[in-house]
C-alpha cells in the first residue's frame, strides 16, 4: 500500500469542521474522503494532523492515507481539484514513507488568529476575521503575548475538562502584528488544547480594552479557572497556517 | 438643503451592479437609498460616480444625496453600518458643498484586477480574483502595460457600440504587481469606458500567454475593432478603489 500526505486549503464558512460527523456531507474530512473513495475505487479514510472547529480555516491543514492505486501525484492532484467543492484546495499531494501518521508524527502547528481593529466593519475580511471595534492599548497587547511564550500547563486557557492526559504544551511564538486595521496573532507551538488560540486571543484583547489586568494571565496559570480568563473569540477568524514535521 | 458625500465599501458578488433596477433590490443604490429613506424619512435618491458591473467590487465607491435632515455625519454613518447588509460598508460620511456632484465633479479613478495565477486554484481569494493557471510571460505583459498609457480612443478595447460622445481617455497608470501567485493590474486615469478594464487586462493576459502578439495592440487602436481584442475577463475580479476629486 502506499501512503500519501495531503496539503489542504479551505475555507471553514460552511462546514462543521473538520471531523467527519456521522451522515453529515458538512465536514471537511468527509468531503474529501467522498473524491477520494471515487478516485481510487478504494474506501478512504483520512487521518487529519487534527481537528479544527466549525467555522475555522486552513492554509495548511496536513492529512494522509492509505491506497493502492497506482494514480501519480500530479493526476491525483488535478482529480481531487477539479472534484472537489471551490472552497475546499489541495495544495500538494506527496509520496509519504510507510509509518508517516499525520497526527501522531506532527511535531508543532501554526495558527493565526485575526482581529479587525476599527470602528468601521470591513467588508471583504468579514468572514474570515473578528470585529473588535474598541481602542486597544498595543504595548498592553505585546506585554501579554509574552506572558504566554514558553512551556506552561494551558488547561485554564483551553475549553478541556481536567484530564489525566498533560495539558502542558509550549508555545514557541506568539506575535501581534498590525496591517493597516488588521490585527494578526501567530501562534506556534508544539500543541494547542481545544479551543486555547482562541481562548488566549480573547485574554489579550481584554487586556488590550482594559477590561482585565495583565496580572490575570499569571493568576489563571497557577488556578487553572477557565472562567478568569477572556471570552473565547469566533472561530471565524482563526486559521491552521501550518503542521509541521521533523 | 445638505449634500452629503458617502465613501462606500462594497462586496458585489449578491449584487446585479451599482445602478437601480426598477424593483430589484439587488442593487447597491438600492440598498443604500433604502436605508437612507427609512434613516431621514425623506425620498433618498444617491448619485454614485459611475455604475459598476454585477459582481464588481468597491473600495472607495462615492455617492452623494441631498437631505434636509439635522443628523450629523457621525450618528448618519452609525446608523448606515448598522442597518446596511454586511456587504456594504459606508466608510466615510462628509457634509459637501452644494454643488458638488458624484459623478460630474468625478475627475478620475483607480481601478486594480486580481489574477490568481497558479495552477492551484485559491480557497480565500476565489471570489476576488479571475484564476488563471497558464504561465504568462512577465515581461511581455510589462511591456503590453506600457502600451495602453497616456491619451487613447480606446473605443476598441470597450463594449461600447460607436458613439457621438468622446471614446478618448486618458491613462495615467497601468501597474502590473505580483504578491505570492496573486497578480494585481492597477489603472488610474480620467475615466473608463464600459468593460475597458476587463477588455484591456484580458488582453494583456492573452499577450502574457502568447496567444497574442503585442502588435495588437496599436492595430487595436488604429482599427477600433473589438473583436480583435482579448476576452472580458470576469467582473469578480475588478475593484473600484477611489474616485478622484479636485
Amino acid at each position: 500500500m502506499r501512503n500519501i500526505k495531503l496539503t489542504i486549503e479551505y475555507d471553514g464558512k460552511r462546514y462543521l469542521g473538520w471531523q467527519r460527523l456521522g451522515d453529515s456531507d458538512r465536514t471537511i474530512q468527509e468531503k474529501i474522503e467522498s473524491i477520494l473513495t471515487q478516485m481510487t475505487n478504494e474506501k478512504i479514510e483520512i487521518i487529519g494532523s487534527g481537528r479544527t472547529d466549525a467555522g475555522t480555516h486552513a492554509r495548511g491543514q496536513v492529512a494522509n492515507f492509505k491506497t493502492a492505486s497506482d494514480l501519480s501525484p500530479e493526476k491525483m492532484l488535478q482529480f481531487l481539484n477539479r472534484y472537489l467543492p471551490q472552497d475546499i484546495v489541495i495544495k500538494e499531494v506527496a509520496e509519504a514513507s510507510e509509518r508517516f501518521h499525520a497526527r501522531y508524527n506532527a511535531t508543532g502547528k501554526q495558527y493565526s488568529y485575526y482581529v479587525w481593529n476599527s470602528p468601521i466593519p470591513t467588508v471583504f475580511e468579514r468572514h474570515r476575521s473578528f470585529h473588535c471595534p474598541q481602542e486597544l492599548d498595543w504595548d498592553k497587547m505585546q506585554a501579554a503575548c509574552e506572558k504566554f511564550i514558553g512551556t506552561h500547563d494551558f488547561i485554564g486557557f483551553s475549553a478541556l475538562k481536567k484530564t489525566k492526559k498533560s495539558t502542558t504544551r509550549t508555545i514557541e511564538e506568539l506575535s501581534l502584528t498590525r496591517e493597516g486595521d488588521m490585527l494578526r496573532f501567530r501562534f506556534k507551538g508544539d500543541g494547542f488544547l481545544y479551543k486555547m488560540v482562541r481562548i488566549i486571543t480573547g485574554t489579550i484583547l481584554e487586556i488590550g480594552a482594559g477590561t482585565m489586568d495583565i496580572s490575570a494571565i499569571d493568576e489563571i496559570f497557577t488556578n487553572q479557572v477557565r472562567k478568569a480568563a477572556g471570552e473565547t473569540v469566533p472561530s471565524q477568524g482563526l486559521f491552521l497556517d501550518a503542521v509541521y514535521y521533523h
